[in-house]
């Protein structure tokens, strides 16, 4: 069963689809073993969160599109489980930000690389006309072990926002030693990326990604005040509570699996 | 690095330890994809449970190895995780339980299982005079689809108790209609499985094979009188419940990942 034959009128459609394409990640080499892991942890925290977006993640996802659109340079960063779960809703939010990609992977290779950005071509980022960069990997992020630390000099490297969906803790920390305004996308509030993060994102990306672009869409005529309005009355901590409590609160809340 | 190569000093030894064996298991062809995302799901649920043997898991597990003990025929299941995680800790228990094991995978290929069964020799299977059964599937479980009912007429079908790690809830259903007692051992107490046990054990498999053959030597002089008497002061839904307290209460009290 391909994500494409999932009945949409299935119980846990959303659930099995994401799972398919994080499978068919694998076999097309842009989702390693440890992205599957990953996909598994995410999947056990979404659940205990409803598998929806709670009123904090709204918030922080308006906000989040607020400060993107302040940028002088912003990046979306896209590693493998990003580009198998959501390549085109990536794209979409890019252009409506107006933001370069950048594919940026932990267990880094030519080969993965390379079939993300065809993976991302495919799904619209040349149409789109969005910079498609994490190939040069001519910069490095300070304070980081070598193959973590590479970066696109016209990248992650010099852009003040960056949005980093499943993004590992210590490369969460060392961009914002960079002093880096960073949009963080992860399930776990209590992660180091979420805690680090300006403006922490606490949902499944493949439900945040399309919202953001709604509010790009709805934000783009709105003035730099009334973006900067947003973002100044945005609490992170608060926003990271939310999320913890609703999480605790909500196992033994639902269905079981 | 290799599971054996993980430094013992250091801070997530064993979590590491598990996540290196498990893609291990990929590459010898025993554990699958579906069964990468389902370790990330466990090892989330572990994480919130604090990584270690609750109280009430202890209970559970002594319970388990008393009805194990008291059985006419007990059989352990074993499918790709827990081969790929715990092939000796396995072979241990069954040994020390008088048990068979059968060898029983969600997504069946007669490769996959012929490596499993391959694996559970490697790591003493034949030494210890465990039958290995699942090879035969000259039997069905009722009302179940096709795969997924196959089981061995000598293991699993005449078994009056089955112990089940990590299964699949249509899958313990249809073993609890049966009229089987099941030991579950899932991390997930909402889960079906979980659910239908005789004797859910909430707790990562890892940790409570190990823990379970120590009590099966420290219980090996019981007389039968004294085994029923501890089974029959189990309360399941006891068990559930301070499993699923203690996961709520949890989040937000460890180290972050």
């Amino acid at each position: 069963m391909t994500a494409e034959e999932v009945p949409d009128d299935h119980p846990r459609h959303g659930s099995l689809v994401t799972r398919h394409r994080i499978e068919e990640g694998v076999e097309k080499g842009i989702t390693s073993k440890q992205g599957l892991v990953a996909q598994g942890r995410g999947e056990a925290l979404d659940y205990l969160l409803g598998e929806e977006t709670v009123p904090a993640a709204e918030r922080a996802e308006r906000t989040a599109v607020a400060r993107t659109l302040l940028a002088d340079h912003a990046v979306v960063s896209v590693n493998g489980n990003v580009a198998a779960l959501c390549p085109q809703e990536a794209v979409s939010l890019a252009e409506a930000v107006g933001a370069d990609i950048e594919v940026n992977i932990f267990h880094r290779t030519r080969e993965r690389l390379e079939a993300i950005a065809e993976h991302l071509r495919e799904h619209g980022a040349d149409e789109a006309d969005v910079a498609l960069r994490g190939l040069e990997a001519d910069a490095r992020i300070p304070d980081l072990s070598s193959e973590r630390a590479k970066v696109d000099r016209d990248g992650i490297y010099s852009a003040d926002v960056v949005v980093v969906p499943l993004e590992d803790g210590d490369r969460a920390e060392a961009l914002d030693a960079m002093g880096k305004d960073e949009i963080v996308v992860d399930l776990n509030p209590l992660s180091r990326s979420a805690q680090t993060a300006t403006v922490p994102v606490v949902d499944n990306v493949v439900r945040a990604f399309p919202r953001m672009t709604e509010y790009a869409e709805t934000l783009a005529s709105a003035s730099d005040d009334e973006l900067r309005e947003i973002v100044d009355s945005f609490d992170a901590d608060e926003a990271l509570h939310d999320a913890e409590r609703r999480i605790r609160e909500g196992f033994g809340d639902g269905d079981t699996r």
